[in-house]
């Protein structure tokens, strides 16, 4: 074998990295297909609730093919708990980038839009976050606690908040997620009347607002 | 039978209604201890993976009079949401009544006691919020609305609030509600150690004493 590969090696080399990429594309997909069954199953039940044979049914693949890509159902559920809160993250982090007259008006309407477009993500989250497996449930801590510290980072940033100590800078951070975490719950929650999501718009403005005022009097430590 | 019972009922008359009362006072024993018994095993598991075999096991009664007391695991678990958030609004009530020096502190306080000593029920109230089934989603969620509004007219009793309108009020009540709710999420999340204790508490505070500065400074509409 080893002696053939030699003068057969120009011809092939092509074909070869061509099939090699695309297994490993093909892979991808395939991983992707089980975090995206997975997600579409967890619209109405927990990752506990789940079983191996379901995701892989719906995701088309024979059950054994499963640990091709994860050692455990908990993996999946940390893979999707990272996938979920890369989109937060970075939704987050475009809307403090965007200049805005309204920044508060803003990161309130990319929050309704973004739970809009990724329900079922942040349906896993909120639900997993602490009902689900301890593997999950400290991935998806983890992603919270560097979503409060990448937005501490930027707060400092404001020329008012420059003289903050980490400390505060952390704590105002925090306050803030968890508010937004609030805020995404309630958009969970509501019906599909305009009202009444107007109506929790509103109010997710005037408690950023509350939030933001209490901040701009404050006397850092 | 029945004839003897009629020469024999002055003389049974009050061992008789002895043994009424304490069938009932039996009656609501079984059904508390089915309420700990689940609450126990909710330790570690969800709602949705608990069987009422196991339930009744715990309690030491046989499965089949389970139904005396509830129609289903679920109405035990509306049962479990109705006491644990009673628990928690009867502190909250009692926090606010009592004269305090520094009434953020004294809250914070109390919600840490109260978390320590009834912290399966809190646990159970923070899975099942978003992540059990919907009857218990729903009675957790009318249970915090109540709370949200006891609050909002306390915060209304307060001579700066006087002129605020009831959905300020409310708005406001709701941040508080949530922050306290994320304080009691880091609470049942930190460890054992009574530096990391002192840190959940020192952030808490602070981020109370933030909101409230908010509200010192909120101009009502």
């Amino acid at each position: 074998m080893v002696t053939t590969a030699g003068p057969r090696r120009p011809s092939t080399l092509a074909p070869v990295t061509g099939a090699v990429e695309s297994r490993q594309e093909r892979k991808r997909r395939t991983r992707q297909s089980l975090l995206d069954a997975a997600l579409r199953l967890l619209a109405d039940s927990s990752l506990a609730g789940l079983s191996l044979r379901e995701v892989t049914r719906e995701a088309g693949i024979v059950p054994t093919a499963f640990y091709r890509h994860f050692a455990s159902m908990d993996e999946l559920g940390v893979a999707l708990a990272e996938e979920s809160m890369r989109t937060l993250r970075t939704m987050l982090r475009d809307a403090r980038q965007k200049p805005a007259d309204d920044a508060i008006k803003g990161s309130v309407a990319t929050l309704v839009a973004q739970v809009r477009k990724h329900e079922p993500h942040f349906r896993f989250l909120v639900r997993e976050r602490y009902g689900g497996a301890a593997e999950v449930r400290r991935a998806i801590a983890a992603e919270l606690r560097l979503l409060g510290s990448e937005l501490a980072t930027d707060l400092g940033r404001f020329p008012g908040m420059a003289t903050w100590s980490s400390d505060d800078l952390r704590m105002a951070a925090d306050l803030m997620v968890g508010a937004m975490l609030s805020i995404v719950m309630a958009l969970l929650d509501v019906g599909d009347h305009p009202d009444d999501l107007a109506q929790v718009i509103g109010v997710a403005e005037r408690q950023l607002r509350m939030i933001a005022l209490g901040m701009a009097h404050w006397h850092p430590r």
